[in-house]
């Protein structure tokens, strides 16, 4: 303990007092969005709980667990689009989708349940009061963190939640498919459940060729019946 | 199912069959690769699982779990060095670290995990055969996924393995930044449990100066004794 506080002194020059002061302030306030961020570690996902089959043999997955595999999607479906250059209709316009939006946005576009939990359509909580109690939760974490870091999180989560931009509608898939990924990864495991629940709940929300292509593949791999 | 399925059929023009082809097999080693890498949200981080206290009452905590908040960090990072432009030895040539490289890098950089778990300096393996192990499971991780997207992965985590870039060296001291953040957190939790070794562990390991500040404030926060 002494040793570690002892070489992570910082030094710094005289007369930059102001600077320092902004820089613990900052520090202070990083750590605290983090921790509250951490809390999707222990949050889980609340569409499987329901399945006894699932939450008596596995560990339910995280918010956080989500949030990490559908970041890996986005980049790679970021990836994949830069080398094909893009094949939707409206890539025409504008050829490749922003890679490093894509994937932050991704991680990012969860964080709000950090401090609403994960709340889903079987909750009692009508889709408008969600959006409001998510929405607060932003604006909180955003005032945690501070600064243009803050600012910069908080305009991709409304982006994402708002599906106004191409990454949005393209993350917004990616929540999708992961969860789905998810389902037929369980009805592997535990034989005895069906959760085809989620594929129906999904009808209809492909518009991007990869993941029209993702979907296929998934459903292909459910267990046969 | 069937909604699900007819849906998402893929309408293809005339005369694309290769391309077709080739975006089908592109498909499955997406899938493949996604679903090996989706082992990490089960995957337990090692070192907490000697600690009875946390065990007993915490779920704890998964690869998975920490890649997410290692790759919000970068994040969260990158925004703010962006924002000061930089203020280490090493800034003044190159003013700021590029953002998609820390994030995308904290994000890949445990997958290698997912096919040889996480191997501790505690597990009874030697540095020299853990980096084999390693390497030779990101190799097959490329493969899985191939084409650019594979390449792209592979090349960041040798990157951050070897520590040949700043980004890499900002991403190692993230890993031991959201490690002692857990600790202090479980600590916090879990008054009895100390996990002194944790941050032994990484005495001297913060050389820029967020890390520096980073650490300081995460000692802070460790419940007096």
């Amino acid at each position: 303990m002494e040793n570690a506080t002892t070489t992570s002194k910082i030094h710094l020059g005289d007369g930059d007092e102001e600077r320092n002061k902004r820089m613990s302030s900052q520090t202070k306030n990083t750590i605290d969005f983090l921790s509250i961020c951490g809390k999707l570690k222990r949050t889980k996902r609340t569409g499987w709980t329901k399945y006894e089959e699932i939450t008596q043999h596995a560990r339910v997955e995280s918010v956080a667990d989500h949030s990490f595999r559908i970041a890996l999607m986005a980049f790679v479906f970021g990836l994949q689009q830069q080398r094909e250059g893009g094949d939707e209709e409206e890539d025409k316009e504008e050829k490749v989708l922003d890679v490093q939006k894509l994937v932050t946005m991704a991680l990012v576009h969860d964080i709000a349940e950090s401090i609403v939990g994960d709340i889903t359509p079987h909750c009692g909580i009508s889709k408008e009061e969600k959006n409001k109690l998510e929405v607060e939760a932003m604006q909180k974490l955003k005032e945690t963190l501070g600064d243009v870091a803050g600012e910069t999180i908080e305009t991709l989560w409304l982006e994402y939640e708002n599906g106004s931009s191409r990454e949005a509608r393209v993350v917004k898939e990616l929540d999708k498919l992961e969860m789905l990924l998810q389902a037929s990864e369980y009805e592997n495991e535990y034989k005895d459940v069906d959760l085809t629940e989620f594929y129906s709940s999904c009808d209809g929300s492909f518009k991007t060729e990869n993941g029209k292509r993702w979907v296929e593949e998934i459903l292909r791999r459910r267990p046969v019946r």
